[in-house]
């Protein structure tokens, strides 16, 4: 690869092939937690756990009601319904490649998917399920037994809160949706994406998206201010004023896909969320044009599902 | 075979298997509707409505919310959680085998399949859907179209209500669990049942329970009277008194995996069903032994579940 095509004046696309490769990367695996291994005793686990509704009080909530893998790790809805009901704050943000993020949950309030998965679980508008009653539930189904001693061999008590989190985790650092084009395409392959795919991928580096949005989740990861709606973000839970309006920086893999977005869901459309993104985050107005094309690149990223079969919970 | 052994007086094992044949039947493929024929396009349509959450009016209820493929075809609740998190009246009985049926609902309200599919979607207390806007809901989500357009082949606008349940009906003729010990025992397979399986079997048919009871589902799938708790059963909607407390026969494939038991699901255990069963329905009392026998035979009923893949459901 040729070095130093960047100090050219203009912008071609051979050039930006050159800055892309720095800003983009392909989907190959999910980061993995030193502290949690992934085995296939623990992933099976994990996959039973993240289907299981019996791990909300009603009975009736899972990890894939809002996380449905049916619908790109979403429930497509604005905000979630969950315990009674009720709505939750804030829009779903896909399980899909979440395993690329550190910061968790759109304030960012648990570092790593072990914590994150110990929110939902608990939250009152969510799955209310206290931790102890949940260990409890899942004790009391038989057969679990079997599952966690494999999954967490030598331990002695091996069903804790702790071990259900790490199992989901372990599962979700399986939910990871390589191939799409984008990825065909560094690959190599020239054709994966259009021509408006491409001038859109271009258009999107030139703007600065990229500072934001890149790597192989095209997320950074980070905490970033964006000023929309009335919910403060991370101050929510720092009570930092510096923290007002900061929110972790989404995935767009799969985007099309997971609409309505931003942390309320109050936007409908992927090419009104990009017009507002340009304007809010860049100052940038894009052009019909420009908006279309980022667009079209965004529609490229549709990776492959997971194929995840629906597996047969231990009945009593 | 021999014929006529059930003319000697004793009821020996031998004689026993003879009368079984006539009671039981293996489980091979679920009966046809030969106004909704079965393909693998309809199937394959049908599978994605069944996990669709769009098809109800908040868009997190399906199908599969009380009727879980991971939970042998239930929500393993006494009664179901629906729309606006009401309780439904009646506990839902799993869809596993379910084809296997004419009458449907616990009250033999519907006919069939298809015609039971309306129901759920479109009550107020379950997926809170009419008719019209579940059409214009699937409509919307372009998707679809081609899936349809695959099932219903030469229809010209065969996005429609009725198109819809025969397609959920013909996947629901695929959720079958045959091979439990039971078959393998009907075919030839002696040691497929334990000894206290056997006499469990043989109890069961001496005390009467088979005349309810036989088939591939060991079900008639008649309506019959069970004077428990205080719902009205067929009544309910005949508002014929003769009709008080008649309720559909039950399956018993994969029956100790889909407690709690009866129509209010009031029974937690498979245990104190059976002894309820023989005391309310055959006046006879069981022994301990007789009642842990039956429960013996009733767990060798546990079938092989259908192995389904979450389907990637159509995004917009």
């Amino acid at each position: 690869m040729a070095v130093g095509c960047s100090s050219s004046s203009t912008k071609s696309t051979g050039q930006l092939t050159e800055v892309r490769q720095g800003s983009f990367a392909t989907i190959v695996a999910a980061p993995e937690n030193p502290d949690n291994p992934t085995t296939p005793e623990k992933v099976e686990l994990g996959k039973l756990l993240f289907f299981d509704p019996r791990l909300s009080s009603s009975g009736v909530i899972s990890c894939a009601t809002c996380h449905n893998l049916g619908l790109a790790g979403t429930d497509r809805l604005p905000t979630s319904i969950g315990h009674g009901f009720q709505r939750t704050p804030r829009n779903a943000p896909t399980v899909l490649n979440a395993a690329f993020f550190q910061n968790q949950f759109w304030d960012g309030r648990a570092q790593g998917l072990e914590e994150q998965a110990k929110g939902p679980i608990q939250a009152e508008a969510e799955m209310n399920m206290p931790a102890d009653m949940a260990v409890e539930r899942i004790k009391s189904i038989k057969g679990y037994h079997e599952y966690f001693e494999k999954a967490f061999p030598g331990e002695e008590d091996p069903i804790t809160f702790d071990n259900i989190v790490k199992a989901i985790a372990a599962f979700e650092r399986t939910l990871i949706t390589p191939n799409d084009a984008l990825d065909r395409y560094l690959r190599g392959d020239k054709n994966a994406l259009s021509p408006q795919a491409i001038r859109g991928m271009e258009t999107f580096e030139r703007i600065g998206c990229t500072s934001c949005h890149a790597g192989p989740a095209l997320s950074s990861g980070a905490m970033m201010k964006f000023d929309w709606g009335s919910d403060p973000g991370k101050a929510s839970w720092t009570n930092n004023p510096q923290d007002e309006k900061f929110f972790r920086v989404q995935t767009l893999r799969n985007v099309s896909l997971t609409g309505p977005y931003f942390h309320d869901g109050s936007v409908e459309t992927l090419e009104e969320a990009v017009t507002i993104m340009a304007r809010v985050q860049l100052g940038y107005e894009l052009s019909d044009q420009e908006r279309d094309d980022i667009v079209a690149f965004l529609r490229s990223l549709v990776g492959e599902m997971p194929q995840v079969e629906v597996p047969v919970l231990p009945a009593e």
